[in-house]
């Protein structure tokens, strides 16, 4: 129990404890922690407290504490949970809460390389259907590795930042129609869990599945924004490039994995059986329930917990060539995706547009106009028989100049 | 003509002047030019010749110069070409020269993004009759786009930097083989340019192939190191990932387009006509002529004057949906190839190991063994009747762990 007076419809809980980056009018950004509706200023409280470490704080980026490493993550996670419980540390606290309302929320880390996974079935399976209507509907290698690619890490941006409509070229009239350039037409979502590195490891080792904990610090909500159209058209035999690379939007809130633990469950069987170096070693399964706004209608609301791949997973197949990574290096789930209407992309939710969505104001939508606010909320198990909220990444598209 | 005594087989002349971070016993890294068999030490030499911006030079990396911009980056070309033509300033020189011999040379920019083009019409055919027999060779958007991906910007290492053999999953035995894991057994290189971008570009916006000199400061040569089986098994859709992320190498010395002036031809004929956004606005082809050794022998000599998409097309295709570039982004053309025997890639060469090679030892080779070093040169025309040589790349394949 918490001295703090949190309302129950206050963003986050006094268990979540996610780490951001903030400022307030004149002052520079540094580094914060939500609580309720507030945001504890992490490096006074640390310095009047008596906290080691305090000048991680003073930073612009949390990449500084993201390198501090695990045993650091979870000293001030523990410290952290008494100050916010403990009613002796309140004279001390108080001062030191900032109204959420009253701060403006930047990017929380320098993102490194950003790779993107593809780790749900029901996902795979639908984009299979949709855009290769003549093969398998999951790709030959899918239960054999988690299957993934390189995004643009210089492209990701939190929560808020304006999405400029992109343009590029696509292909109109089936597979022998013309090439034109324009806006893209099929401006869509991707539903994501992303999950950032702090300790870094060296080039030719691996990460095996169970140093997953000592290497990644935590999560964010991730908005890995797609333009259908130009990725139909470019993605044979590299991947998806300009459909993806105009922005991903990422909350700005960390939630570190130590407050995911109630969220852990185990992932489904898996059918043939893994090579060594992707056996589970413990369930790092993640019970999260998303929830996407379109403008002000919730749409979908995508469970995470039958991905079929887990982000400790993830990080050994990342990292078994001996690819290194580094601190502030960010991985996403992929789409996360139920049958629908819980879908984590319009592309499933409309099936290619063909079944538009009613908005609340009785508009319909096959994919993004101008305009529209999509914002995305995840929620997840917490201590006891609680449920606590992850936050929200948003953004509102822009048409193009 | 300058006041140097330049060995004719000097690793650089007086015009091409590359810049890298070197050092010396017990010294920091900092920023140096090649000229003849030596280094500048720009920082001390700036300082004695009164030019602004010594402290740019100052520095682990070529970055801060960089992001200085083409304003920064002539001054300082035009008076190095100065320092090392004119006489007079041989006693403040002389001073500031390094042995090539006795210097470690370092990674010489820090990688935010890499991408990885597809430009050399010849390997795309060559790779797609490889590995997609039964699909035409040429991928459908290959001649309307130049057709790209991300790579791992975190394991970019410099020349010299040991390779560590990558392990992975591959399919043995066709189609409904079985699937396993092990050292890669189709360990290969890929020959490209790449290009190191100076002024960053702001999200939203694009840069015309007009603005290329603006925003690329010059060239490196790139190993794109390649694990064919690995990749071969995981490409299907997503694109290649960790058949590429162990591993690629740049030379440490990075050319600045300036000194490419008399390197510059028109490319070849396109058809279709391609989207405005992708004409040429001056011939921005690149006549290099690289040079593949493996262990001592000379086996190909990709020309790059060939290439259907140049590096100007390459940044505004990047940028074209807004998506920004930073200080320190890396793309490379991709693999440069001609007919055979002037392949650019192994896979090519031996065509996929069916039709191997002789090494200076009469040793016979598919793909790379353990022990082997691959060496990439390249030259191009200098000034006049010169022909300027741009560096070297070089790496060594070390077993698994």
């Amino acid at each position: 129990m918490t001295w703090l007076d949190l309302a129950d419809d206050a963003p986050f809980d006094a268990w979540t404890l996610p780490y951001g980056v903030f400022s307030t009018d004149g002052e520079e950004p540094r580094v914060g922690v939500a609580v309720g509706s507030w945001i504890l200023d992490l490096a006074p409280l640390a310095a009047v407290e008596g906290l080691d470490g305090s000048h991680l704080f003073a930073q612009r980026s949390l990449n500084p504490f993201l390198a501090a490493g695990r045993r650091a993550w979870d000293a001030v996670r523990g410290w952290l949970l008494e100050v916010v419980t403990e009613s002796p540390h309140r004279d001390l606290v108080e001062p030191q809460l900032v109204p959420l309302a009253e701060a403006t929320l930047h990017r929380p880390f320098t993102v490194g390389d950003y790779v993107d996974f593809y780790a749900s079935q029901t996902h795979a399976e639908n984009v299979g259907q949709i855009f290769r209507p003549d093969s398998p509907a999951l790709p030959a290698a899918w239960k054999h590795l988690p299957i993934g690619y390189h995004g643009r890490g210089g492209t990701v941006v939190v929560s808020g930042t304006p999405i400029v409509r992109p343009s590029g070229l696509r292909r109109v009239g089936g597979a022998s129609g013309d090439v034109e350039f324009g806006p893209s037409l099929k401006l869509d979502i991707e539903v994501e869990a992303g999950f950032v590195v702090g300790t870094p490891s060296a080039l030719g080792s691996r990460v095996p599945v169970s140093s997953f904990e000592d290497h990644v610090f935590g999560m964010v909500l991730v908005n890995d924004w797609s333009a259908r159209d130009i990725q139909a058209f470019e993605y044979v035999p590299l991947g998806p490039f300009l459909g993806k690379s105009f922005a991903t939007s990422m909350s700005p809130w960390v939630v570190p994995l130590a407050a995911l633990e109630p969220a852990r469950v185990s992932p489904p069987p898996r059918s043939p059986a893994l090579s060594s170096y992707l056996r589970d070693e413990g369930p790092w399964g993640l019970d999260l329930t998303f929830e996407v706004l379109w403008n002000d209608r919730v749409v979908a609301r995508p469970p995470s917990r039958d991905l079929y791949w887990t982000p400790a997973q993830m990080l050994a197949h990342m990292t078994v060539n001996g690819a290194s990574v580094r601190t502030g290096d960010l991985y996403a789930s992929g789409t996360v995706s139920a049958p629908r209407p819980d879908s984590g992309s319009f592309l499933e939710l409309t099936w290619n547009g063909t079944e538009p969505v009613t908005l609340s104001d009785g508009s319909r939508r096959s994919f993004l106009e101008d305009g529209d606010t999509i914002t995305i909320r995840a929620t997840a198990p917490g201590p006891g028989q609680s449920r606590q909220r992850l936050g929200e990444v948003t953004g509102t598209i822009h048409p193009t100049p």
